[in-house]
């Protein structure tokens, strides 16, 4: 008996590093893979045969995109979901779209996005919204008065760090309310408690409704300015910390009910009672600190995500051995001006086990250009590595 | 000082699985990469933005490929050298192609790729040259009174077990004059001893002018009906026989002055003497063999021709620990007909670190449509998980 099944196609919204190592992980499978992308010279549409250029607002060439595809992803939140919304209603492709589109507007919203996980029964810092001038200056009374150091936080839009304000003293909480006075727009705002940070930690659930959960075990993150900077496998963090965001991530995805991948971001701190998880931003795709899954372990986050929207089930096994892992973000501020090329010093260095440039046509401060990541006998070993491999940038030549 | 230098065009004669994945090492490393193949639906084609279908020999493509291009390579050694040449010189192209001419020919005719190795003091198995039937039935009545079993092959274009004979009695002498009366344009042909193999290892050796020579580990080799079946890394051989054998291929890499790889195949066989290396074949590309390096090592072997092409320094690390890898290629016969999609059970199989299909628009018999690589504790255990797997497949179920 030859029992065959035709090639899937999928299609991926936005053809960014996300996209573009989904989209391998996908053809390795043997699917098809269709792109959108406003953008023409997008690292994805560099890469693959099958990109259409269209915004992400153009509802006729979502459309032909949601018809052309069996199943439909996305590789970042911030997609407008009015237009995404009519499409799905007039083409009958609500079932396409993996994660669903309740799942995309609750993390598109910092609001529904923190009542959800509350739901979840996830811990999450003391935070309220604000939905005006008048209520921040409010609560600037109480917690100046408190000594109290907040974050606040646009509901909607911000990442890497955008469309933040930290609020430590009277001088900081003027100028925000100032800056915001002028800028009505942003609001509803979420006003967070900063808490002291031991450490930061996420976890990515890859979950399917026939196939069930295979979670990736937990990696530590280190964010510089907002923006995640180096992530280590495994974490230097007690094993029943790991085990606890394990069972929060997974029971988020599962009363989300997320048909694709689920990341979630962790604080970790310390108050009185010891050490305590506070789940922090959710994501339903693949993430930067899933990146080190690529050598890590025996799939990566990506190969997961195209199992389960190929509908074939994954098993992922952590490594056997004592090895450490640790990839590192490159943003633009590495290369200053000019393109972006690995130093030699870099790619030839004999910790670095992958180290990969996007394509990006422009260095820009703050853009992600590319990643590395190291594979060493100890954490201390990759740091100072890490170190090493900062210094062969030319811009950091002097630092 | 902000020193940036411009991204190099890299082009790939051949968008196979071979040149596919050079060019996502190429790209990750910040290369243009363009392709050239016949096929519009090649692999690589529909992985990649820049490719351009044209026939081998035709010149005014090639011309304005190697005018595109800072350098070019080749996935394969079978490409027509006429055009070539004359592109080459009429573009004044010469050192844009590495590995260069010189090499592309020695490795395209048996016989000069004998002459050549037995120059670079490399050990191969006792062989004649056979140019035309009376000489063939010359050497019948020498070998056959001897008992002694031989394979006869086509100086040129023969691989992966085509244009081969194998000479063991009376019977399949007399078969093999038949056909090849018929079949003038054959010769030269080579008559080479059969050698009772013990084992088969390749070794894969990168070179650069200025950076040197970087040599992947042995890997043990077992073919069936003259196609690479399968991979193990390490090889299940005494370190002795795998250093003299990466001591040969390097000898042979600096002889002909190869830049870029170098695949030396051999074979293990026992006489008297003991065990003892016969240089079999030479390919001046990625191996086969070589596709294991994706999991094995921290480089692969198109990561290492990829920093080669592009005058970067590359070191390859061995594993620190004692895992053992295999690579079980995927020919056609596995699915039969239809379009070649993975059985679900292969791709969730614990052991399996990657499982790549090619994407090759049909499915044939001895058509290599992709490869799976897996990781163990030993070789028995990686045994059994590739009987496994190949249980999988449709075409096997009732085998």
């Amino acid at each position: 008996m030859t029992e065959m099944r035709a090639q899937k196609t999928i299609g991926i919204l936005g053809g960014g590093q996300l996209g573009l190592m989904l989209s391998q992980s996908l053809a390795d499978l043997g699917a098809k893979v269709r792109i959108l992308d406003p953008q023409p010279d997008c690292p994805a549409a560099l890469r693959t045969a099958f990109s259409r250029t269209a915004s992400f607002t153009d509802e006729e060439a979502l459309c032909e995109f949601f018809q052309a595809c069996d199943r439909v992803t996305y590789e970042f939140e911030h997609i407008p979901t009015t237009a995404l919304r009519r499409v799905l209603d007039k083409t009958d492709s609500h079932h396409k779209l993996w994660p669903s589109l309740s799942v995309l507007e609750n993390s598109q919203n910092r609001i529904a996005e923190k009542n959800a996980l509350t739901k979840a029964n996830a811990p999450v810092a003391d935070w309220c919204e604000i939905r005006n001038v008048d209520e921040l200056c409010q609560q600037k009374r109480l917690w100046v008065g408190k000594h109290r150091a907040g974050i606040l936080k646009t509901a909607r839009g911000g990442y890497d760090g955008k469309g933040q304000w930290r609020l430590s003293n009277e001088e900081t909480w003027n100028s925000a309310i100032a800056e915001l006075t002028r800028r009505e727009d942003l609001f509803p705002l979420v006003l967070e408690e900063k808490c002291q940070l031991l450490s930061e930690l996420s976890v990515i659930v890859g979950r399917h409704p026939e196939n069930g959960i295979v979670t990736l075990p937990a990696v530590e993150n280190i964010h510089v300015n907002g923006i995640l900077d180096v992530t280590f496998y495994p974490p230097r963090l007690p094993a029943h910390i790991c085990a606890e965001a394990k069972q929060i991530a997974e029971h988020v995805a599962q009363q989300w009910n997320v048909y694709g991948l689920l990341t979630v971001e962790f604080f970790v701190v310390e108050n009185s009672a010891g050490t305590k998880l506070l789940a922090n931003e959710v994501a339903p795709r693949p993430h930067n600190s899933g990146h080190v899954s690529r050598r890590s372990l025996s799939r990566s986050q990506f190969d997961l995500l195209a199992h389960i929207l190929l509908d074939q089930p994954c098993q992922i096994r952590e490594p056997q051995t004592g090895g450490v892992w640790a990839m590192l973000n490159t943003l633009g501020d590495l290369w200053g001006q000019g393109s972006a090329f690995w130093p030699n010093q870099l790619t030839s260095h004999s910790a670095v086990c992958e180290a990969m440039l996007y394509g990006k046509p422009e260095v820009r401060r703050g853009r992600k250009m590319g990643h590395v990541i190291l594979n060493g006998s100890s954490h201390s070993e990759l740091d100072k590595h890490i170190q090493f491999l900062r210094s062969t940038f030319p811009e950091q030549k002097g630092v």
